[in-house]
């Protein structure tokens, strides 16, 4: 398998960025063509202290073609579009391959 | 499901890094009591430039009670010291609760 991994830093306001997440980007990025699965992973701690991360989002594509075709469409783009303007507290984008080990 | 996330850097010597990871680390992580799945993601790229990620790892567990006794049993304390010594590009931790939206 292949994702986009979207690691968000904690955002300057907590409710704010709460509701667009659920309202506008949820939607946005289940449209986008190809995807899987859509997996939201909310930091609850770290044994190394206070994390700086918030959510690291998770969209699944069966292969890398589909992958890239997503990125590029344009809710690909309006997705990515719209998590950068919503994340104020920073935001890391990753493309990987996935492997159960 | 709950997971605990492990992000390494790119390591200093990735031919070390990576054989001690398939010798060493994956079949120590794989002993931790209640494991469902242990999910290897590489890093492939970035919309924004060189990534400075290496690996994504992820420890996935049934519940929150299952990951925490993993991650305090013996297996687990070895497991975590292993990848903090192996991680010579840095490590973050983070426990993650993770739902599909």
């Amino acid at each position: 398998m292949y994702k986009v991994i979207a690691i968000y830093g904690v955002p300057k306001d907590l409710a704010a960025f709460e509701q667009h997440y659920r309202e506008i980007h949820t939607p946005l990025t289940k449209k986008m063509p190809g995807i899987e699965k859509f997996v939201i992973n909310r930091v609850l701690g770290s044994p190394q202290g206070k994390p700086s991360q918030y959510i690291i989002a998770e969209m699944i594509f069966k292969d890398k073609e589909t992958m890239e075709k997503a990125m590029a469409s344009q809710e690909g783009r309006q997705s990515g579009k719209d998590a950068f303007q919503m994340a104020t507290g920073g935001l890391t984008l990753l493309t990987v391959e996935s492997q159960e080990a």
